[in-house]
């Protein structure tokens, strides 16, 4: 039973212009952690991602769904998460901040997380392994297709979910080979040229075979001439993504994205406003072969939805510490494979959680196991930091959810 | 100048079952109030509205967007307001929780709304007649047109405005005559067939010619049967619309609205989630001719861009205490013009800011003075509440923007 509750404001500054991109030029990498104390001595921690200011409004919020959450049996309440889910995220009052999105849709990613991590632990299994083992019908029970049904109804999620299941043993050789990553941090905004330059070489060094480059200058030469140099240093095999975070006006992203094409990107992200499902779609259509990747600011599964009926975006970013946690994750990555397009999640959670989740997404979802982002800045501050050789994920085998943070863990 | 700000967290129980529908059936009226006092003895009142729940939450951010107007004066912010909204709103680290919507999006709102309050306090005159008498180069520097560029740009929106302005005097009769409100507050979700029926009769006998019904029941037999004992009292000449406030999926959505088009709604509400822009242009289509109004949920000028582009609504009912303040209601409004949709906004404020603002709509910017929503149940807590009579909205004759409340009042 979960006899008491504690909500954190965990903030760390970073080193030198790291975690600088077009539109952020010097956050402080946050989390707003929920940590639910079990009777049995377990706690379950999850969190949600920020850049700092404001954090402390995401943990009040946390706070107020957590208390609900006091004196109930974690295996009970996961047996229908999917109503809890819905009810928590359709509160009376507190939806009138969202519905869905901003800070109180943070708050309750954190608090679900902190969920999954308490029934992963008190199992005494890693994540991946814990959703992993569960029949389609418990997994379907902890997920909430509310507006979804136009497209994905509980019954045809279950279908897909069974289907994909029967080749699971068959995919879970991924275990051992370990998930493969690809390396962000070669290219912050801030970077000069130079050290955009040797961080690419030292990737290839490293085991990377992708990597991304952030871009969205004011002055596209700018972009262009950096992107250049990356496709130069990284050879023609590497997978070179670029990110423009928000940055262009439609008009803008086209103009720039048809220069930035020479350079033969794997995808280009964020290209303008996240909420701009039809620009996006628009882009698509203008700048094809050249792909989108969207979803780091996308805050429910309604609005993927659209992106997904627009045919607006071929690689989804969703992060599950963005989005409701876990389990609107798992929801939307089952949305994403009935469209046929690939989850590459965004990690605010610095890839410990999404490493859990992209092996599930791969092995019983059926996803391919494309690449799950890498960014190294807050390994020093997990309890078990993500492990990443040769330009790969080793799976994780302590229980829960791999994001007990040092400082805050007892 | 500004030299100190003040924020406060004003919350109003309601009597009885007012306010509630089908999704919020317990409201407490709520609203984050920014004060910013200016050494000149004015203060400058603005305010973004809430169910109750999370008030404070917003209150914590408007503090810290407040804070950064202190030293300012007034005119000289308000000559460029455009600019300062757009960094406001894209604050490096706070913009995270957005971005542009939720929490933080409703603090700004506060903000800016008492900004324009300050503005036209100082200058002595009512906010409609403030923003009346300012050019059409004056208006287009306090707003945002970032992100609309492939609908809207900033000279575009400029020389739609000189447009307008040309029959700006012609249209000036609007002033005496009051703008036409319709009463929301005859069918709330909670109240019995009985009430409904009498306040119906009510409504009528006080001269207004448009109500509003709530809808999106469990039981569909109970929308249906409202809905036709309201067009039963209120007889074929008057305008009734029908507010499901999201409850409905899409599938259900098409198969209700098509039971209810029987009783020839004048618009149906919120049928589904606010972020789904495609499910509303596929109801759209389904239900023609039948017309769908929808905003209060809609958080920014981009998605409303997506839904007139989707042409997914007939009527916008873009709400200032919701979006970025009075800025972003004016840019939503021009661009409504452009796509020719009227603006008929949700009253978050009871219709105290909205009544200064349909009147510019109308008299400078060529929109239909079609009607403003009237919900009487804050009036007691205005130092000027609306005056409402026979359902008209009579013009507001005290300077600024009437958002001061009776207990925060100095």
């Amino acid at each position: 039973m979960i006899y008491k509750i504690a909500v954190k404001d965990a903030r760390y500054q970073l080193d030198g212009s790291a975690g600088s991109d077009a539109i952020h030029r010097d956050p402080i990498y946050s989390y707003a952690v929920t940590q639910l104390i079990d009777d049995s001595g377990t706690t379950g921690t999850g969190f949600a991602f920020t850049l700092g200011e404001g954090n402390d409004l995401v943990c009040k919020a946390a706070q107020y769904y957590a208390q609900k959450l006091v004196g109930k049996d974690i295996e009970e309440m996961m047996t229908d998460f999917g109503t809890l889910f819905r009810q928590l995220s359709d509160d009376q009052q507190f939806r009138w901040l969202g519905p869905h999105k901003g800070v109180v849709h943070l708050a309750l990613a954190s608090v679900t997380n902190a969920c999954y991590d308490l029934w992963a632990k008190k199992r005494g299994v890693p994540l991946w392994k814990l959703l992993t083992d569960l029949s389609p019908e418990a997994i379907i029970n902890t997920l909430d297709f509310s507006y979804l049904e136009d497209e994905l109804t509980k019954e045809q999620a279950l279908a897909l979910l069974k289907q994909e299941y029967m080749g699971k043993s068959s995919r879970e050789s991924i275990l051992k080979t370990g998930y493969p990553g690809y390396d962000t941090s070669i290219g912050w905004f801030n970077y000069s040229d130079e050290k955009v330059r040797e961080n690419c070489k030292k990737a290839i060094a490293e085991g990377f075979t992708a990597m991304k480059l952030k871009v969205g200058s004011a002055d596209p030469d700018r972009d262009i001439r950096r992107a250049h140099i990356v496709r130069e240093v990284a050879g023609e095999s590497v997978k070179v993504m670029l990110d423009a975070n928000q940055q262009w006006t439609l008009p803008n992203a086209i103009a720039i994205c048809k220069q930035l094409a020479t350079m033969n990107p794997y995808w280009i992200e964020e290209p303008t406003h996240p909420d701009d499902v039809l620009a996006h779609r628009t882009l698509a259509r203008e700048i094809a072969p050249v792909k989108l990747a969207l979803g780091e600011h996308v805050p429910n599964k309604v609005i993927f939805k659209n992106y997904l009926q627009a045919k607006a975006a071929a690689f989804i970013q969703v992060d599950a510490v963005r989005v409701g946690g876990v389990s609107e994750f798992l929801t939307i990555s089952l949305l994403c494979k009935k469209f046929g397009i690939p989850v590459v999640p965004h990690v605010g959670d610095m890839g410990q959680l999404h490493q859990h989740l992209v092996l599930y997404n791969h092995m019983a979802m059926g996803h391919e196991a494309l690449f799950l982002e890498h960014i190294p800045h807050l390994q020093k501050h997990f309890v078990h930091p993500a492990r990443i050789r040769n330009g790969v994920y080793e799976t994780p085998q302590e229980p829960g959810s791999s994001c007990d943070l040092i400082a805050l863990h007892h």
